[in-house]
């Protein structure tokens, strides 16, 4: 698949426009390349190590337009190209709609665009080693330096609090934006029975988060079944670790090359 | 392996045409290539995803007639090819057994395609997330939206109930019938000691229920390990599920995809 | 590597002569290619599927000779190849030792061969699923009919017992008689701290036998976690089952075929 | 990758000069291929067998003077290149920089070699069994015989001891020289809600001491959490063990050929 990447990259070169628009929303523009193939590489990294299966999705906000997002159409992100991209706005219509389909829990994406000005990237998932902590009363909380960022507290959305049963689909704006208001200032949290949402300031750091927001949290459920009180990561060391956090390079270029390795 | 699949299907165009019938049973004619392709990928998907071993078994009803199925000769679902298929009548006689072995477990398929007019497809496995759920009295309930079709019950057939002590396999008609019996009208059932039955409207359904059951329980063993109160997606957020689900395209053309780069 | 197994067998055609002793005992003669072919298959079978980690080993015993048996020089089980095969006697002393390495436990083997007539195959894991109940005081009992065999019993021989501080080896005949004691008529035994030894009527059983007892005891100890009382396979439903068992054919196409495919 | 060990092996013959200082310190001189390339194979190892993760790094010290130690740039260990390796003197300054990032922890390696003259490699892992054991209060015992040299107990470093609030990192040399003193005579210490330090003679010791110092507490925690008391190792038994101690010559030649078969 990687063919892909590089002849979609060669022909484009520097930039990607959207095709004349479909709809009455004009496209914000061309989106460095760059750009894109971090978003498409991200789904790849994310499905390559199980923390995305075949129905989470991730997204990047325009870099030319606040009010715009990017995002695969539906599809499983392990098998996400560049031609899958497309651009939506933040009720989350697509800009060119082009027959295809779109994921009906989009609108996670929008609504924390709508509410989170500091937020550039945007990942959902069905991550097996936090759906635990989002049906049991124990707190997600950090016990790895690398997960530190959890220690504002990890919010757990409850569908059924606001709307009473439902599918289980933050399917249109009204979950979604309850959704971002259960998040409010944080990086992750947990939706009960369904998964995680992971925010950050660009897709290869809310990548890293969504990582190792997994690993800690497998690795607590292993401390909790030994047993005993666990000694957690403090507020004051998560605080001075949010000011010099992890490299996000090193974990990149790492995870990029495993992906690449296997698809060669 | 994939260039068996490829090669077989070239040759058949669009059907094939079970051998002549070397028993009183008449052929119901030929299975669209579709249906067989589908059959033979749902074998190699589990068994790439770990849901089936050397001794699982995958059938489907015959689209032309609803007193046939199919499912290969006894042999490792990860080594099934099209040509390995055969046609069962639903006492599970084979109409042409062409001097090979069956699965002797054959009955749980026959049995419930018997009992259960609505099942297109049914899949028999020792998931090893499951058997735990089999042994023990906690109910394998579910907490994760994808498996919310569990929550209709999933009951736990006991051979000892019906049979006393036994080899512990469903080699005959009697034993399907019971298993049958158990499952009633839910898509799973668990077997004490042994794995567990899913069926489904076609093959790809039911790959995707035993997937996400065999997660779902592994994801509430770990949650009960944990501790404390479990928080289960309810009867009403099943049902409304129910009408809507997981689209089983999305998860077939990554799984497809992931079990071709493999054979590749 | 499967190239240098082809290679080989070509050579050998039908049978391998051992090379001229250089000791006092003579060689019980040539061994027939496939039983050698399924003692280096087994050993890569059991390090693919990780039963197997670098310091466990296998033998058959000689077909021609009961008192001869045969297993690879001292190297990890995952690079075993033809060449490595060495014939050694009762006592553990090899037939032409060629300047090679030997197994310190090799006294494992030759002490079970003396004890039990009707083993044909010796295995000794360091096993990970079923270290840990080598150490707690919870029984591994079958609740998996594919693991039935264990119904008569796991014994788990405590080497501290008869012979206080030792490095934890079976290095020298009085340890491998004291295990083979503790065996006694049982197919598997447990060796506190260290592992299991697993023996069978043939290297596709006691293959089998070693890759169900591991998944048991991870199943087991999943059960255990869940809580409450386990309902194990009876002693009658495991009697039966012995005089039915599992076709070790299904599973050793399976595992051969995917070692196969990853070596190509 | 092997093709860029094997060019660089095959330009350098048998050593490997340091490129001429750019800073005060003299070179120690060039060290041998076959160490080098030690270093480089246990970076790989490490990182395929997953005990590594994108951050750990390890370092020899220089074969011809005891104040200078080698260790990769700041690289995912999993991606680490002759080319990439560094000398260092003890207070972790780089005999020539030429431009590159230096692990920003590399003051463990550098204040270890100082405190333990014994130490010839020393390897820092996020090693995700070993993690639970810092944060609870369990100490990690030795249950597996190839985990032995743990009898001599495990200390946990807490940094807060020490430090008080810090970012959780080893980024400076007091903190190096009080983990070093945590350490004191001991091959394995853990670093609360951080991973391990893991010494010894060689480097291949080194990594055997690495993977089973995470198995056994992966056992551990399943016994632990299986419930009862738990029998480990005797010190008299560990200390019979350290004597005689698990030839590291068949992890090593299995790991390795594990990793080039992936490379390849």
């Amino acid at each position: 698949m990687i063919r892909l990447i590089v002849a979609a990259l060669s022909a484009l070169l520097c930039s990607l426009s959207v095709a004349p628009a479909q709809t009455a929303q004009p496209s914000a523009g061309p989106v460095p390349a760059a750009a894109l193939e971090d978003l498409v590489l991200a789904n790849r990294i994310l499905a390559d190590r199980g923390v995305l299966d075949a129905y989470g999705h991730i997204s990047i906000r325009h870099p030319a337009d606040p009010n715009r997002y990017l995002m695969a159409r539906a599809i499983a992100p392990g098998l996400v190209t560049l031609d899958d991209i497309m651009e939506l706005d933040l009720d989350s219509n697509p800009v060119a709609r082009r027959g295809r389909s779109l994921f009906v829990e989009r609108f996670i994406h929008g609504e924390i665009y709508k509410a989170r000005p500091d937020v550039m990237a945007v990942i959902h998932t069905h991550s097996t080693g936090v759906i635990p902590f989002s049906v049991t009363q124990k707190e997600l909380k950090p016990i790895f330096h690398n997960a530190s960022f959890l220690h504002v507290g990890v919010p757990v959305w409850e569908s059924r609090d606001g709307f009473g049963a439902t599918k289980m689909l933050v399917n249109d704006g009204k979950l979604g934006a309850s959704l971002a208001a259960a998040l409010g200032n944080k990086p992750v949290a947990l939706m009960r029975g369904h998964g995680d949402v992971v925010v950050g300031p660009n897709v290869r750091v809310a990548t890293l988060r969504a990582v190792y927001t997994d690993e800690n949290a497998r690795m607590l459920a292993t401390a909790l079944s030994i047993g005993g009180p666990v000694n957690t990561v403090s507020p004051a060391e998560g605080a001075l670790r949010d000011k010099d956090p992890s490299d996000p390079t090193r974990t990149w270029e790492l995870w990029k090359a495993n992906v690449l390795k296997k698809e060669h």
